[in-house]
């Protein structure tokens, strides 16, 4: 049984990095099972990944890859596994069961370690699911104190990302930043239209055809992080706010769902506040 | 041979609009051939929209409504016929050609009186047509004193409604009031995302996975009139606006054209700067 | 507080239908909330379907009615109720979680009365939700022993509607026939492309580039009852068949969570194996 | 001033092909522009196609790639080039149109030499554009006769490829055997469903939701060849057959139109009359 590897390189650009990179792989005597790359003209930037099998010194295929790479590459090599996530939400169902049913069903190829929410509403629903449930209130709390406990609970698990499954709370910079690009939220809305409260009812009455949601990373800029997957669905007169928000559940939890896919298999590159995905 | 008639009425809601509407018809002997209504209900407001057939003497129609309806409604009754159109457009052939076919082969609804362009490059496509061209550049005039140029040559045609066919200009708030809700405008991006200049660099730089146009009527305020339809494609990293711009291209004739259809069939109701549209 | 009622007619179409039909509810003061209605034109067959509200002797609405449709009409009131339901399922659990969910958080406008299932793998997920859970096997079984214990259970339960969440058994014509568009079934396709077994294989080895999944009413001819919803999702290359299993599984639960509800709002007509369905 | 190239491989997988194709470029000093790859796991084959600039003697390149590949490969070698192309058509004026605006802005990426056409109906459209339009009459002529008549005249311009814009003629499959994989058909339905003929007929009497067409190689079996492109919208049952065909029009001539783009810049392979395809 070989072991299963993935290798993420990003780079500026330069002649031969394909012939390089795959020829390191190569001699080692790896199976290369799929290969991506991708090259951004206008910065000339390259993106590679690289799932490969065999058993192999890890330390080996990193030296020999800084041996030919650019000095100011990003090279990570990882043995293919689940990743460790913790799920915050609010008092919304859609997002956080969908994940629970593709979780006991061994779709998510992720260990939900728990649910911490600032409401009571999802804790039997997480429970049937033999998932802890933390309840960290928010009332009479400064925004500051109620981030410092859900860090508290956060760390000790020691996850590999967060999910904000309709997290209905703004996170402050201070707690987006110890989390650079670990972090994935699902917006409920097209971004960047209808960027702030209550989506939904401001394509209501902008009067819109087609509403939307996004997933995307959490940086210091509320709704501005990299964006990983958009999903839209038409509407006309006869949705109001309310029948938009329904209608919009469906493509929330499902483009989570999708965007998570993407990051947990470490598709996902992030560059200039864009991602390049693999898919 | 029957005359074929478009009735519109939009009012305040009240109890038993449907039946007296359908009665008046009813009991002059018409034939209704579709009818739509809808009732908003934040507003309490009503829309009706009937196709019939019949000889009949229109302004007994009209008295039958004007009787049973509230004093506040609007009624419109036309006999259904082709619109008179003038497009304007700027440099980009896409969506004036997507038209001139329509029309050469009879699928607008409507008869192309002129285009009116501030460049010449369209002019050969538009006289293969065998319509007539008007150039009127831009160079070294105010804003005010070119649509001062253009309006005159639009109202020597007297057309029921002027299209933009990706005309590059922004009109002012004066020249929109002359025409409304007669003024369709094909935006290039996904409304309201990206207002204002070059939509698709913008949508390039965001990151976004999915691009769109809208067709809207022109108010005072730029890109912010009653939008008509809206249609989006997946984009991803390996499209540069440039890409963007090109893919777009498809969406926007499209989307232009699917609006078109319901205006010059008059399928479109205006209220609070958004539209009912019975398709 | 005042009662809700929907009521549906579909009959030969003739002229003042509408006008005479809005008049029984109008001089019984209703209030309509809603009307949609339609002719098809081929057939000259009329759908009308009203929801209204008030305190009412139904018999007289009814008679009402009778005395202003052609005789060959199908007149159905019904005060606005949460349909019965059960589920059969087999292994899958996608269709069924979903369901669950929306179940649990009332979502689902259905009461959820058993599941049926020929395997046991979906028992511990449905007791979750505090469902009951019966467990048919089918080995050693003829088709007609198996459905007649199917029957049996489902029979004891007196339920409006089945739904067959994955279900993997082809029913006899004989069972559907029970249970005229009662039988609400997902297809793991774009029906009618790949009919019959393993659709997503069929698919794959065709080399489409969109796959889908269709729900319908299930009649004696499998796979060709009438279709209440179908949606789409694009593939490549890149995908065998079972990746487009596991993309197709989100389209299926999207799918058949939406014509459920539509079905269980009494939205949808069928006629001529067709449906007519007011959203 | 450097030359463009697209090479293009297929052949049974093998570890280390990419390091050694690439190899071959590096060592010759020449500037890979893209590069894509793909393995089907299915059967263990390989495909590669790899746009570089640089000036080189071909002949070096293949010599080099030959040594390194196995033995039944194919191999291509082309500076990029626009295609030579014929378009045959018939009444439907909505793909021929659009192909003829495109061509006329330059954006096709192919040179059209001539429409051949069994009826007259397109050829007042073609010659607005200056190209020359050969009006070839079916009546009276076995299938045979007519197709000979074609042949002679398409021969006659060495086209790279036919593009089948609505010919609503069943080719031979000897017509179809004198140019595999180089004739492209766009099929007015969402194939495999409704082959054969009037699928908007057929899809209005199945009652489908969902409508599409189809962009697909011509081989001997009709409407069976590789599909490149597939697009769909929803329909409903206000759309009859007549109406269908009309929304389907749209769909057809952009899924044409994205499907010749692919084909004229090389990038679908053909494999087990499946496309591979890199966008």
């Amino acid at each position: 049984m070989q072991d299963q590897y993935i290798l993420r390189i990003d780079c500026p650009d330069e002649k031969g990095l394909v012939h390089k990179i795959t020829g390191v792989l190569y001699h080692n005597d790896l199976n290369i099972i799929r290969t991506d790359e991708f090259v951004d003209k206008e910065s000339a930037y390259f993106f590679m990944r690289i799932e490969f099998a065999g058993n192999t010194d890890e330390n080996k295929i990193i030296s020999g890859l800084i041996g030919i790479l650019p000095s100011n590459s990003n090279i990570s090599l990882n043995k293919a596994h689940k990743k460790n996530i913790i799920i915050l939400a609010t008092k919304e169902h859609h997002c956080l069961g969908d994940l629970l049913i593709r979780y006991h069903f061994n779709e998510l190829n992720a260990n939900i370690l728990a649910v911490v929410s600032n409401h009571e509403v999802l804790h039997s629903l997480t429970e049937k699911f033999n998932i802890p449930f933390h309840f960290v209130p928010h009332e009479n709390k400064s925004r500051e104190e109620h981030e410092s406990e859900v860090l508290h609970i956060v760390n000790a698990y020691r996850p590999d990302f967060l999910v904000l499954a309709k997290y209905m709370r703004v996170l402050t910079a201070d707690f987006a930043s110890y989390f650079p690009n670990k972090i994935v939220n699902i917006h409920h809305s097209f971004l960047p239209a209808f960027i702030g409260a209550n989506p939904y009812r401001q394509a209501y009455q902008r009067g819109v055809k087609i509403i939307g949601a996004t997933a995307h990373f959490v940086n210091e800029n509320l709704d501005e992080g990299p964006i990983i997957a958009q999903s839209v669905i038409p509407v006309d007169h006869t949705e109001n706010a309310t029948d938009m928000a329904r209608l919009g559940r469906d493509v929330e939890k499902i483009v989570l769902a999708k965007a998570l896919k993407l990051v947990f298999e470490d598709r996902v590159f992030v560059k200039d506040n864009k991602t390049v995905i693999f898919e």
